[in-house]
């Protein structure tokens, strides 16, 4: 069975990591998020596919995927001693040696595909055995989103990692800007894991800042849609997200769409990818339990979204291929 | 009192610190090698400058200059596990904050002199303090020496830190390429700093290694020959080095001076280095008590020439520029 997951933040890592458990023999590819890499301190940093990485390596904790759970941040408290200007942006040292090695092999000439690939070797291969999944960047190009924000003296772009990082995405953003993306091509890898696929599954990653950058690139969008396989996308949980909560994953999610002009409703999340038949990319839309959504061309499902533990992720996940199969 | 002063390596970092103890209403200038700068994992790394850097700033031990007392070693850890090619190369934590920022910088088109300031605007400067010393790189230009050793498959040119480092200082270099030394010119500033000196000083740092590639550029040189300031060099202290010792400073700076065919004796280098008179660089060679030197052209003085302490450095000083003065 061959499955790809387009793959976006926290939630997009955390579940992968659920089809990887749930599907061992499968054939996994994860199509993963490019447009919230930053370059730091002259390192280039990929947080989706670092924390995908990480996370399916047993490196990071699956409740704390951002944070190495011993990390020590020496080197950025030097950095900050010098007062270097991006000093807001959260390195552990053990993140520097891997965005040292990517900056050096991207300058080297080779693409982040195969840095990518050299990187997972590590993390993803011990003593002749392979975690069952290949981890893709959307795009060899470089993309980054800047998000609008107002200013005393007017709105201003700022990197949406400078954004989450430095102003605490404390300011609502008026828009999105995606530096890159309309130029950006899908690499034939990405094409062909869609296309070979027997299942494509939309991981409840950041509908903005993660899923909607993914699907922006038009022959990766053409794909889905001519696909042979079944598209299910699953709803992100973000009714449980406070107002106020600005810096969590659900608040920056919940800004994202505001900028997008789309509710924070399962619903409407749904209609913006929109139903293949309608121009769209989902077959089916996994929600939560209590939740409903009317979407046009969209078989509606629903389970336990949430997703606390590893165990629960497994659950989801096998939960998608089932609804896909026709066995929910 | 303008006094400037040839710095390279461990010898050179400590004398320095000396002078600067020893003349603190002096107007010091030094400089200071770049032929040990080596770049390993994309980051520039410059071991002579930053030696200095840290010792005058505190940062580090005089007995110990080349290891910050607590140094965590976490991204050098991460690296080696990824397999990392230059893993050999001893990298600090903290160091890597500022060999990021320097590569960065340069990157960006600032020239060595403008990042060395800037480095040393934290460690040299606080609170309106600043150490009494310009650290200033020989070169702006990019200058690396290599040694050529003999290998199974014949000779071979390595950089000098990867025979330092990886070989251990081992096998005994056959002889010294320096890459990039022919075509580099000194900055104004340095020649500015050897013209208006009353003093120049050569530090005991390693003469094949750290001054010998300072006197290699011919303006620099010249600079030397021409100037009105005294000329006086001190001899690095070789004789208790044990042959067998490779990796040590002392065995290091043996093998470069056999490389360069010249004894590890104070006259041997005395008369490499060379009388004004006599187309070379010195007035005054100060040369341990216990030795003795015939070199033409040279007023040879004796002193104690160990640093063991800081204020064995700053005596050293002192008994230079008295030596100098006629008050020795």
């Amino acid at each position: 069975m061959k499955i790809a997951v387009l793959v976006g933040g926290t939630g997009g890592a955390r579940f992968l990591h659920g089809v990887v458990t749930a599907f061992p023999q499968a054939d996994i590819s994860a199509i993963v998020n490019t447009s919230n890499d930053v370059t730091v301190h002259g390192l280039r940093v990929c947080p989706d596919l670092d924390t995908a990485m990480y996370l399916l390596g047993g490196a990071v904790d699956f409740k704390h995927p951002n944070t190495h759970p011993d990390a020590t941040q020496t080197v950025q408290a030097e950095l900050s001693r010098y007062g270097a200007e991006a000093s807001w942006y959260p390195l552990a040292d053990r993140e520097i040696a891997t965005n040292l090695i990517r900056t050096q092999s991207l300058d080297a000439g080779y693409s982040l595909s195969e840095v990518t690939d050299a990187l997972c070797d590590r993390w993803l291969a011990s003593e002749g055995e392979r975690v069952n999944v290949h981890l893709l960047p959307m795009t060899n190009a470089r993309c980054e989103t800047h998000v609008v924000v107002d200013t005393e003296t007017g709105p201003r772009a700022v990197h949406v990692q400078q954004w989450r990082h430095k102003n605490g995405a404390q300011t609502a953003p008026r828009s999105l800007v995606q530096i890159g993306l309309d130029t950006a091509e899908p690499t034939p890898t990405v094409i062909d894991a869609i296309t070979d696929a027997d299942f494509v599954l939309i991981s409840p990653g950041s509908p903005a800042f993660s899923i909607a950058t993914i699907l922006a690139m038009p022959r990766l969008h053409a794909a889905l849609v001519a696909t042979k396989a079944t598209v299910v996308g699953i709803a992100p949980v973000i009714a449980d997200a406070a107002d106020g909560e600005h810096a969590t994953p659900h608040g920056v999610m919940r800004s994202g769409l505001q900028a997008l002009g789309v509710s924070a409703t399962a619903e409407a999340i749904g209609r913006h990818y929109g139903g293949r038949g309608e121009g769209g990319v989902l077959d089916f839309w996994l929600i939560s339990m209590d939740d409903s959504a009317d979407i046009a061309g969209v078989v509606t499902v629903s389970g336990d979204v949430e997703m606390a533990t590893p165990a629960d992720a497994a659950v989801l996940a096998r939960a998608a291929i089932d609804a896909a199969s026709g066995q929910a």
